[in-house]
This record gives C-alpha cells, structure tokens and sequence, in this order.
C-alpha cells in the first residue's frame, strides 16, 4: 500500500475544530448549541442582489480571464475609491476567496524557508496556508488588556531576522476584532520600508468597522511597492459560498508573480464573480442594515460578557468576533 | 523595493500561451483567427438545467462542507454507478476545479523531491501544479505513429526510481485525445501494485470516448489503495467557470490526508456545486447531443488534415483534442 506525503500529516488545522466534538457531545446530551465558532453569518445573502442574479442572461459559463472579469474588476477600482483607496483596474487580481490570495501572496513574495511575522492571535488558516507555501510564521503576541492593539513598531523590528520577507495583519481582525490606527499602520510602513519587507493586509472585513473609519494600508503614501491587500466578498454581502476575493497591489512585479500561480489555475469562479459584480452596485442600504445588525450584536455580547462575574472582556471595534486570547501556534 | 519570491519566476507555463502574440500579430493584419488552441468549448451549457439553477430557492449562499454538498457527492456517486464505478459518497471529494484536485493529490501523496511519472506530451499544467508541489515529472514520450497509444509497462518500470511516488494519466488524453484500453490499464495496474505506487488517471474527458467504452481505473480490481481519479464537470456540461472538480479515491488514509487541505480553504464554490447538481440530473440528452456534435467535429477536422499534403495525423478516440507532437517540458 503507498504512504501519503509526510507533509499532509503536518498541516495545521484550526483550533477552533477542536470545539465540534465537545458540541456534539453537548447536543447528544439534549443541549441546545449556539455555534459562535465559525465565521458563516446568518445573514441573507444581499436579496436584491440574488434576485438580479437569477436574471442574468448568459449561455455558456466560460472561463474568465485568469486574474477575474474585467467590469467586476472596474466595479471593484469604483469600491475602493469609496475607501479613499485609488487603484487601477489592472492593480486587481480576483481570486478564488480570500484563502486564494493568501496562498498566491505567500508563493509569489516568499521562497521556503522565509518568514512573516503575524500579530497573535490571527486567523487560525494562516499556519495552514504557510505550512503548504513552506514559510515560517513568527507570531508576535497581543494583550487583551489593551483591546489586542497592533504591538509597538519596535517589538515588530525585534522580530526581524535576514529570513523576514513581510509583515502580515488583518485590519479589522479576525478573531479578536481590533481594528488598528492609522498611527499604528504607518509606524509599520516605516519598519517595512525600512527592512525592504512586504506589509500584507487582509481586509476582508472593511465594512464592518464601528467605532472609526477603516484604515486601509493601501491610502498610506510611500508605501505602493510594498503594500498588498487581501480581499473577500464572504463576509461582506453573507456570501461565503461564493469564493470570490482579490489580491490588490500596486507593485507590478508582485501582480507578474501571482499572475503565474492564477494562469496555472485557469480562472476564479464563473458563477461567483458574476453575483459579486451585483452586489457591487449596492446603494449602501444593505450593508448598513448588516452593520447596525452586527453591532448591536456586539454591543449584546460585550454587555452580557461584563456582567459575568470572572470574565473579562474588551469591546471589539470590528469584525464580527470576540474572544478569549489563546495561542494559535501550536 | 522587495524582491519576489525565486519559485514564482520558474513557473511553467503552457505553451500554448506562446500562440498568443502570433494570433494577436495575425488579427492585427487583418486576418481571422479560429482558436483552437485553449480548451473553452462553444457550445451552451447545458441549457435546462441552467434555467433550473436560476430558480433554485436559496437565501444564503454559505461554505458548503469542505468536501463538498452532500446531495452533490450522492448524485456523483449514482453518475459514476453508470460508468460501472462503484464508489460511495464519501468516497468522492469535491474540489475548485480539477485543477485544485491534481494539486491535492500532489500535495497528499508526495513530498517535495518526489517523482511523479507522465506519458507526454500531457496536459501542460500538470507541470505547473507538479512545481507548486515540489515534485518531479518524468515524462515518457508516446508517440503520434501508434495514436498515442499508452507506453508498454516495462517502459514506465524502467522509469521507476526510489522517488517515484505515482504514475499519472489522462484518459481521454488531453492533449492528443487518445483512449487506454483496459489490458493497458491492467498493465499499469500491476506496475503500480507492484512498485507500491499510485495509479492516479485524470478522467475529466470520460464523457467524449467517441469509438469504445471509457475504461476508468476504478472498474479494475484490486487497486482500490492505489487509484484516484480526477473529475470536472468543466468541458462535460461546457461549464468551464464553475470551477466544480473532484477526487475520487477508495483510499481512506488519501482522502483523510486531501480532506486537511480542502478545510484549510474553507469549501468549494457554492453556485458551481449547486449548478453542477442540476447538471447532473441530465437524462443523457444533452450530453449524447454534445458527443455528436464533437464527434462529427473530429471526423471533419481529421479527413481534412488526412487531405492535406505533407501533414500527418491520426484520429483521436476521445476529448476535443488533435495535435501534432511536441514535448512539453521546459
């Protein structure tokens, strides 16, 4: 009988499957279960959005152009000037889901045996996706006494060694909800400018900022060559099926190496893309209905959680998450 | 400036992309091209169905399970019952195209430095997901006088290294078209068997075996920890962009080592499976009248080529595919 790879045996898988069994085990026993343990909103999909969708008169669902369909990458460029972020078109790689991006980033920017440094905690799949990329996570860990703020721009230098290719953050964050300054970013910008490293930022969680303005790496001046954003449109519109997101950069090299890696797979999904264009014409009532929906639901959580007797807590500023600090690493 | 990552900058790419700038040179003098060199099929997806899909009631579109929609994987499991291919739904795993599949499978099954073996010429991003793998392709040459016809077994032994981890196959070939007969596949069977190897046969064309039966390796016995199959419904149903593949293999402890890379990335596209679902239910309608269609195109474009002076050709069993020989590697 033929082994598996000894690499598959080593993928690490998020900590947060640990909790299915627990639950199942709870459900047996004729508990009922609210699973606040997976990121799949219960939101419905943007309504007039699918509904337009349905309508959409096409005959053959062909392959996009690799790096996504050309007006829904314009719709996008139209999105991000909202966010006071000015890109091209052409500076908009589609992929298939955020998870995508992330990969596409990791192969294209750095070899095997190269190294990112994350503020912990982070979004569990980054180990996994670095694991299948070969790279090297260095965690740099947050408090929660100061709301999982971004660690000063010294204790990131600290961590940089000759192996560091680039900084990594998710802004708002995913799973502690921090969303972080622009005083924070640009003091990133310096050590990445400074280190000649790459400063990712996943933002598939823009829309859902509540107590400031999102901070976008990418309205940071100086900084186009070293600047990525990763994108998604899952959480945005309770999309998460879709798998549709973007790689967006202003660095033409970067998008020459990605390009490689999204030839190779010949194009992000067809159906996906063509809902995703819709729901980029929304006027804004739709996600400022899911916004005022998802922060009342934090301000509940938060409220509740205080008045636990031993719990201490913080007020997420995004995302839709919160949570004890746990170390990710295993 | 950061610098890319050296792996990006070897990527192979198709060579097909090479046609590219000779085609646009040739619309720019004026002249109309055909393109017969990328696999987008003309023909309308498969039409009933997609007027059933828009209609489907849905109001979330969530992750479906990492390996895909259960109602999808029991459909699958009934279709491949028609090829005389006895799996369960477990045993079918689906993925974002067949593209993602091979990747697993390379992923899976070998570590970085392993082998994998190829008749050529072969689908030319084989090469390229073998790179994001770490893996080696060595490729056996078949040539365009017998058809293409799959390589004698003590070719591909004497190819076997301590390395080789897998012999791979498309069948139908794509790009030369040919069909493996069963005795030829019995012949890799043994090999495979013998060497402890997998026998993995990318049968995404099994619809367009225009002159026999297709014969898949998984109607051959004894090989159940040794098979795995890629699947698309990409070309089947002319729906390319649903991005909707599968592995299917009996091998638990594959699908257990696949199954940590499908969760790391969340789930295939959810509209793709959706569609690909109704798409299945097809009554043989469609895809008889598509074989037609295929069919007659092949007979044209093979007593032409036969007509013409100096040119040598042969007639394809299978896929849409009719080449000249070239080899594939860098």
């Amino acid at each position: 009988m033929p082994v598996v790879s000894q690499r598959s045996q080593s993928v690490p898988l998020s900590p947060f499957r640990k909790l299915i069994p627990l639950a199942d085990r709870a459900r047996a026993a004729g508990k009922h279960i609210y699973h606040l343990n997976i990121g799949q909103p219960d939101i419905e999909t943007h309504p007039t959005a699918v509904a337009k969708f349905r309508k959409l008169p096409w005959q053959i669902l062909d392959y996009s152009p690799s790096n996504g369909i050309d007006t829904y990458r314009e719709a996008l460029r139209d999105y991000y000037a909202r966010f006071d972020v000015a890109v091209t078109a052409d500076e908009i790689m589609i992929t298939t889901g955020g998870s995508e991006a992330i990969l596409f980033f990791l192969l294209a920017c750095l070899d095997p045996g190269d190294e990112i440094i994350i503020p912990e905690p982070f979004y569990a799949n980054y180990n996994g996706f670095a694991h299948m990329a070969g790279v090297n996570v260095v965690p740099i860990t947050c408090s929660i006494e100061d709301g999982f703020r971004l660690p000063d721009p010294a204790e990131f230098a600290r961590k940089i060694t000759p192996r560091t290719r680039a900084i990594v953050i998710t802004n708002p964050n995913n799973p502690t909800g921090a969303c972080y300054s622009r005083t924070a970013l640009q003091g990133l910008a310096e050590i990445v400018r400074e280190h000649d490293l790459y400063l990712c930022a996943d933002e598939v969680y823009r829309e859902f900022s509540y107590d400031t303005e999102l901070q976008s790496i990418l309205q940071l001046p100086d900084l186009d060559e070293h600047a990525i954003i990763i994108d998604s449109v899952s959480k945005r519109y309770s999309a998460t099926g879709a798998r549709v997101g973007a790689l967006v950069t202003r660095n033409l090299t970067v998008r020459e190496s990605v390009d490689r890696y999204a030839k190779l797979r010949l194009s992000p999904p067809g159906l996906g893309q063509r809902l995703s264009e819709i729901m980029l014409q929304d006027d804004g009532a739709y996600l400022a209905e899911v916004k005022e929906d998802y922060t009342a639901r934090r301000d509940t959580v938060f409220q509740r959680l205080q008045a636990m007797p031993g719990v201490y807590s913080y007020k997420p500023g995004g995302a839709f998450l919160l949570l004890r600090p746990v170390s990710y690493l295993r």
